[in-house]
């Protein structure tokens, strides 16, 4: 890692020579460690690097430029209120400013699984900051006299209220784009109802006939389904607006003033436009993370529904020539390596996967959320990770899910006639005008002699051609009500 | 089984003689089974025992009379619309109000967990309402031309509508004492939180010493996040009164009048004073699930919440030797076998349980969310099993929580203060005044030397007895702020 | 209440007057408390179902008999090791046959969660077990100098070795039927191979049509998994036979001598038939409970491939007239209470249902083994409460699932071939003869054209009617290889 | 993107000009896509990146370089049996033997989470090899009539064999260092067990006084059930070396010759030192994938047991002053941002965080796993994905575990006396000779007078100073058996 600049601190000056470092030495209470001389983090990142090589991934960007905002305003408040000296307060704005412009991103190593409660994310950007503040205000990196990652950066500030506080803003960031293809897709199920509303085709229930349905409706009720999760999904997130800043180590406030609070809160709402207020109890909002599992249940949720509507489609789209045939999802790659010709719902099975996944992660964020002790949740780091992993897979699961699957359907409209008018689930209709025993025995006739309904009903002489020709009418059964009234019929 | 009124049906005439049977035998579309003689179930209900010999658990009670009124507020329904005979009609309905009196319950043998998404809980109300009618009416058990499950006293129904709308009444039931003790709850924590307003305690994260709290705060905590939980379950609580009678068999409402439904759902309103509509969209209705997992999602968010706090207490209570025996939970019972005078947190360590269970219950819920196919959700019957079960363990386990941990709690109040005293924690209010890492040092330096922070500081010249007096104050550190005014001491 | 023999005990002596109770005053470290007279159980009983009026449920009775063997055992080591007096020692042991007898059945009060790692349970038999035996050595109930359910029933034990080892115990117990159904299920699996073994159906991946198979391939691959299952439960419950009685309270075996150990392990072996051995590491064996985990795994894991299976016969048995139909599940019961004639796969459903109960109980049991804490992992009861619940339904849904399910499944061997010969995926055995790409254009022809396969190849030209006979065999393609040698049919 | 060298399907040939395109035009059976001229990946991988953006991770190198091994394999078995041309052959087989030596690792850009069962990323593997084994022979990319992706790279092959096959050898591949570092783990804890064999200390159950234990019977019970893991994981590993390739589609084998199977499970062998089986039926081997489940359900068991450890050292490093402070943990370091001198056990809490981790990937892949549908599952991507995960980061939360927790913990052992000195715990042993009873009254007195165990048995006269010398022998109770041999002592 050759260096072309020279910074004094990676001198090592001997007796008889001079040694030019590739790296520079920091020191901290535990003592002291090499950092790689042209980068920003520090020594507690170092740490923090060594002692959770965990899943390899790089933390999320949006919870990284959510932390660039309250560093950036906790700077501000400091200053205003004469804590901060503002030359300081300045070039850690500055330092912010290229953090959430997204300049630093290399330099945010720590592992998103980690211990500490977020400590090690929280000193990584500490020291980013100071080094980078440093910098512009002339010093060598690592000349914390300068500007201290922890005293200055971090100045009335604990993990403990900036972790969960970037967490919320975070979430709330990433869950723009998940309510937009909520929005599209209920958008999109609403134009497949109406499209398909004159589609007359079988209902089944436990997989077997059962009794006439339209298409139209079929995607009625996962067009209402998905509105309601959309609606929890913003319901849920409205919890996140509330915030713990202020709170420090333990929601007391030691060490934060209460005019401090008052500024960072809102300056946040001020950069995000987001109306966010400081939480009613910092000590609660500081211990419990029920925030958190409930945006989960709620993705959760969201994702059996989905999950059900892919099953669903997965099956009216068998066959071709095996299977239900009812309609026809979007060809979208070669369904098998050796059978040729043959094309797979991929995009609902991804639909499906997604949804066990987020299961999944709802799981590890409930354990992580009930190891809560005391005055902390030190978990939150394994919550952030899953929950914003979450959010962004069903988004993206969404999307595939609307362009590449819903909104290509097209029905089979012949073979879905052809399937109601051969089954015995109609025999329900007339049910009311000869009662369900008798019924009963006229369906498992149908079935044994493979004749119709209507031919079963004439044969038995129990209603005559014209009651048939009333009562017998696909489509009205999609409706509600006794098919051909009653008295009109029997008279 | 000997019987002393002999019903015609249980004689099997023969040439010869005259059989006494304590069985009578009943006949459906699948052939003939005995049914006990004196007992009013029929023969679906006989084959569904058989079927489905699975927990060995009783149908729950709120389930049972909800169908009662179900049936009830049909029969009257289809008797105004000139759909049921008004004789049959009052014999139905006064059979239904014995269901709800609870005069049957015995009569309800079909397993919660069942297939046919509870057409055999359906089928065996039925079966009962029909045979009690039929007694009433004079006629002999069994005896289905005066009035049958079927046709009579399931008309315009289906169990695919049934079985949830009873399901949506039973939760709303059964949760008005969840929502009583999580009230009392609530009300208990508050209590505590000003009870304990004035001691002074160590805050700890990750289990290690942290600044000072006051155990009131603690409690402050615990009471914010049971409220939350208590408007959760009453927002989970609201989606209920969407029912979906009506429906029938998919949604379409097939065999059931529009007016016919409007009237129902009326009448479910007058009997149990709850505000019930119609679902807007009944196809819906009939195959989503969603309510189900919202609400098991919000019984297990607090149900993890009620865990830590469970798990706080055990902490705080340890001891009472060994451990930091700040809080005294009330002692129910002899903790030990074998060790004697040992008193254990038992109250606490329930609550944890049953948050496992409630969890544990969820997953299954969630399970069978999920695999609803096309027109219905088929495993209904065991997420009404989980569903009541995990309402009424948390209901009884919050009571217990409340009444034998919560409200019984002491504080050792000289242990609280001997702690923070003796903690290096109380640097964190001296940090503002020498910077973190002059401060780190004596934290480290107090840890190594035993000596007490003041002692340190006063040692190390870092700041004046005055200035220590100002800023080592316990109390003032559980505020929020930079204790002592920073100005004034430095001065 | 009312008694007609008064025992002393129940006599409450007044200046003026004698009460006689229906009550009598027991007491221990806490205070007093009234016990039912008639009543077997104590105090330390009465004291936790008050505190655990949780699920309403009874404890498992194979829990139970366990209890009563380890007592009886312990009774006769400590008395043979003298430290028991033997008058007292053959009371207990008399007390002790009458509950593995189960005559004091509802004795046993305390709901199956309860805090206390289960020392309510153990106390409710020591207490039952202690008054029984007074009463036999003609004492009065509570009278506990003559036999104490600590001093005596409980000598040399404690909680934390009884109620596992009586766990391990009933767990075995209860698998016991299980083996059975599992043993028996393999074998209807395999009957069910061999029938079907001439049935050539489609096959189908992503419910897409694929090639053929014979259904009792199908049924093959169902048998080799179950076959595994059966293994996997064999060995998970392999573990149970390593007991931990002797350790005592938290594995070091304070106050049992080694003596004592040896020979109740030694008699709780001839007892049961089962070759039970003391855990290598009571310590160990004292606070984890990987072994209960990894049944609970395996029973999930054996539930999840009979859910697999309930799904796939419900999908081949789909129809009757819109769906698979290749198959047809035996009729169990009515399957509508308002379409009639319609018949449903109820106990699949059931299976299905049990399967996800299984996952939510092994869910339940792994949040409670994590919560172990050092010495003891006081979540024991709630363990057991859902280890035997999974046990139980597990074999109760796989004796129905054989006799009613699979045991009488039918082939519809028409529809089956129909099905296989309208297919497309057949044009995969032509691929090797004429490359991937080509076939998939014939695939995608026949789809459009509604020709078949054959039809195509010979209009394309590009085999003969002679190799596509050979090639096109539909039996053939269902074993390995490519169907009609290569270089035969290209000659 | 430009090139410097211009392949001729680059060139647009226009009536009057040529186009240099920076991408190259393929078609399959759905149509045509651009593919960048320069990547090796075709467009079957092009149209799976654009189906599954989900979530921008990356394919596990192992499973990569597992298909590279198969593809070689199928290779040189086909060519033998001279169903693939010796040119093609070899060209194939050189491109296999750079992915398996990483070289191409960037071709491979499908997401894990991918719809098709997998196919996507078998096909994505097909045409890299494809492309690049054309390069080879002097072609240019995309003219799959040199090598095609399906035909010969795919021959004999089907997504629904390989995949799996090279599931299992990833799998095996990233569990070695599993095992190296669980085995590494049983040697730390053991040799922690004897470095503390002397070390008396309190033991706690429920979190409170229980009896005394040493610190290395602690540890020895850590290192049994870590032992009992490292078992586990082995024998879960052993199903993997039974693998499918030759199943093809369904599993019977269509389109592979009997002679192809064998030789490519030889040859596997061979590449890997793995002892790969055909397995037993390979029907089920394509359909079923509980071999998968176990194995996560072993790292779930794995993962909770280590929770469990990593709790109780965080239990038992609490403190340091107001906590038990009875170990050590190395410090790793600094705690907090805001409070000097705060060390936490931040390598405990990440071993937490991975457990939960674990758990939801288990419940992920159970989910999966139940999912199955007749001839495949189709979603093993999912299973893939998690499994390898939970391998990978189980591993890694290990080896910081062992390197930076557990071998560096020392024990405060003036502290651990001091607190067992103190307790009341110790009446247990005094117990067998005075009764349950009446040393419950001498506990209570004891902590009522804070007075210890020994005065108030001297004050009560229950035992004499010479008794109580041998009975209250802290070291000695942490053995099994009555301290003080009961008749000894009593003469």
């Amino acid at each position: 890692m050759g260096q072309y600049v020279i910074e004094m601190n990676q001198l090592l000056l001997r007796k008889d020579r001079v040694i030019i470092m590739d790296v520079r030495i920091e020191r901290d209470s535990l003592g002291e460690k090499e950092v790689p001389a042209d980068r920003y983090y520090g020594i507690q990142t170092v740490r923090a690097k060594e002692n959770f090589p965990i899943t390899g991934y790089s933390t999320n960007q949006s919870l990284i430029r959510a932390f660039g905002y309250i560093k950036k305003a906790a700077a501000i408040a400091n200053c205003e209120l004469g804590l901060l000296d503002p030359k300081k307060a300045k070039a850690i704005i500055a330092a912010c400013d290229e953090i959430i412009a997204g300049k630093w991103d290399d330099e945010f190593i720590v592992d998103p699984i980690q211990g500490g409660a977020g400590t090690s994310l929280n000193m990584n950007v500490n020291e980013v900051i100071a080094n980078r503040a440093i910098e512009l205000l002339g010093g060598l990196k690592g000349d914390y006299r300068i500007v201290s990652p922890n005293t200055h950066v971090n100045m009335s500030q604990s993990t403990n209220d900036t972790f969960p506080t970037a967490l919320n803003m975070a979430c709330l960031d990433v869950s723009k784009d998940l309510i937009t293809e909520l929005e599209a897709l209920v958008t999109s199920l609403k134009k497949k109802e109406i499209e398909f509303d004159d589609v007359v085709k079988m209902g089944r229930t436990h997989l077997q006939d059962a009794v006439p349905i339209r298409l139209g409706q079929e995607f009625s009720a996962y067009y209402s389904v998905i509105r309601r999760d959309l609606g929890r999904v913003r319901n849920a997130l409205e919890n996140l607006y509330s915030i713990s800043i202020g709170a420090t180590s333990i929601g007391t406030g030691l060490n934060a003033l209460p005019e401090y609070t008052e500024k960072v809160v809102r300056y946040l709402s001020e950069y995000t436009g987001m109306p966010f207020a400081s939480a009613e109890n910092l000590v609660d909002a500081t211990q419990n993370t029920d925030s958190y599992t409930e945006l989960s249940s709620v993705l959760k949720i969201t994702a059996i529904n989905l999950s059900k509507i892919a099953s669903d489609l997965r099956l009216m789209n068998s066959g071709p020539k095996t299977g239900f045939n009812e309609i026809n999802l979007p060809a979208r790659q070669a369904g098998s390596s050796i059978m040729p010709g043959k094309v797979n719902p991929v995009i609902c099975e991804v639909m499906n996967q997604i949804s066990f996944q987020v299961s999944g992660n709802d799981h590890t964020i409930a354990l992580a959320s009930e190891h809560g002790q005391l005055e902390i949740n030190v978990m939150k780091p394994v919550i952030a990770f899953n929950l914003l992993q979450s959010i962004t897979i069903l988004t993206n699961g969404i999307k595939v899910f609307r362009k590449y699957a819903i909104d290509g359907i097209t029905a089979n409209i012949e073979q879905c006639r052809r399937l109601v008018e051969n089954s015995i689930g109609i025999i329900t209709a007339v049910s009311p005008y000869i009662g369900y025993e008798k019924a009963s025995q006229i369906a498992k006739k149908a079935l044994k002699t493979n004749q119709s309904i209507r031919e079963i009903c004439l044969e038995e002489g129990v209603l005559s051609e014209e009651q048939l020709d009333k009562i017998l009418d696909v489509k009205k059964m999609t409706n509600p009500g006794i098919i051909g009234n009653k008295t009109e019929v029997l008279v």
